[in-house]
């Protein structure tokens, strides 16, 4: 019995996000296809995130246990490539102690949020960054941050789990940064560090930001908002298109 | 009678390039088509840039005449966009002397090209990036140079154009410039800067700096490559979704 690590890559563009669903692709399934057509077995995934449909990943991590007892680790990389889908990548694997586990075993993760602040997109970002075109004040953008750092009760940022997902989850969580960076063509990426997230925290996290950058928010109203504990006070939920999850820590 | 400059941004990807064809889309098509729907009346336009199928433009240049004699140009870029698919927008329109011209006018363009040197490339790259996994030495890329910058002959770096097309071109050239820049995940952005460029002639510039890079050929066989005028001789071709057209100089 091996525990198989992977760091995956992909563009979300089209995918119903990481977990199975009979609506449609996932990558979870694409996944799993093609490591049942090269081990020979049916595996169980399990991802560090279930990133939503529309969500990239630059450093996903997932791990399966198969029966095999030796693998070449090389060759079954290039073996996976060569059966997934080309917006689904394997960038590595590793073989790992038999207790490791990708969601319970992780420290934190890191992901990215891209928006577009000019009046009109470059379409090569389309996909990539949500389209705000309203003006943005990046200081108090950046002035609002400190608010949400640190452990807080995150409730009023976590959206209602749909009905078969729900379980009693922590609503505390820890965030350690988020950081703006100014890039070409009016784009904004938004670095964002903490030790968990709730169902779509980053998203609501990043709209509740840009609602403080047009002036539809102030940022000394964070604290009432995180004590209020209601979603429908804060931004908007970010389309998920611009949210990248780039590395998971361990 | 105004003559209307108009900036383009597109995302080439299963595009045909600029140029009209009974073979599929284009964006002259495409353009064509809204500016006769907004203006009633058809329209000839010309481009500072013939890009090829899949080839990316950021500030793509062209201009048409029209029979109007006032238009308002916000809402002519609205009317545009509106109607484009959305691999293809107007960043801006104005008006121009009756005499200018997007290709005869221009003093020159600016050309990035992306290749991705990592074994595996990320799936968000895969449309805007040569896939060139054999290791590159950019010491050496760039020591090849300074042999391309200044006025040349550069027939050895032209492809042989379609029949249709085939016209005597000065294949004397100003290279202006080519820096390489090194970016995140084994990117580099080779940025090229030139009077004018013959056919496919960036393209066939990467492919030679990318062979000098993986030791296919050495930095001080260029002069002799420039003088042979062979284009058998030199480097491969490298592929048109790499290729952006930045800007064009004025």
């Amino acid at each position: 019995m091996l525990n198989i690590k992977l760091i995956l890559s992909y563009d979300g563009t089209g995918l119903l996000g990481w977990q199975k669903t009979p609506l449609g692709p996932t990558v979870e399934e694409h996944l799993e296809t093609a490591l049942a057509k090269i081990l020979q077995e049916e595996v169980v995934l399990q991802a560090a995130s279930r990133t939503d449909a529309g969500v990239h990943a630059e450093g996903q991590v997932v791990n399966f246990l198969t029966k095999k007892t030796s693998l070449d680790l090389d060759k079954l990389v290039k073996g996976i490539n060569s059966l997934l889908p080309k917006q689904i990548v394997v960038l590595s694997a590793e073989v790992m102690e038999e207790s490791f586990h990708p969601t319970l075993d992780n420290q934190g993760k890191e992901y990215h949020y891209f928006i577009c602040n000019e009046s009109i997109q470059r379409p090569k970002d389309r996909f990539y960054s949500w389209h705000f075109p309203y003006p943005l004040d990046v200081l108090k953008m950046k002035s609002a941050i400190p608010h949400f750092i640190g452990s807080h009760d995150f409730s009023t940022f976590c959206n209602e789990l749909p009905l078969l997902k729900k379980s009693k989850k922590d609503p505390v969580c820890t965030l350690h940064s988020i950081e703006i960076e100014a890039l070409e063509n009016g784009r904004f990426c938004f670095k964002v560090k903490g030790d968990r997230f709730l169902f779509r925290m980053v998203r609501n996290l990043i709209g509740t930001l840009a609602y403080v950058g047009c002036g539809k928010l102030e940022a000394d109203q964070i604290p009432d908002l995180l004590q209020s504990k209601k979603r429908a006070l804060a931004g908007v939920t970010a389309p998920s298109h611009g949210l990248h999850l780039v590395r998971v820590f361990y």
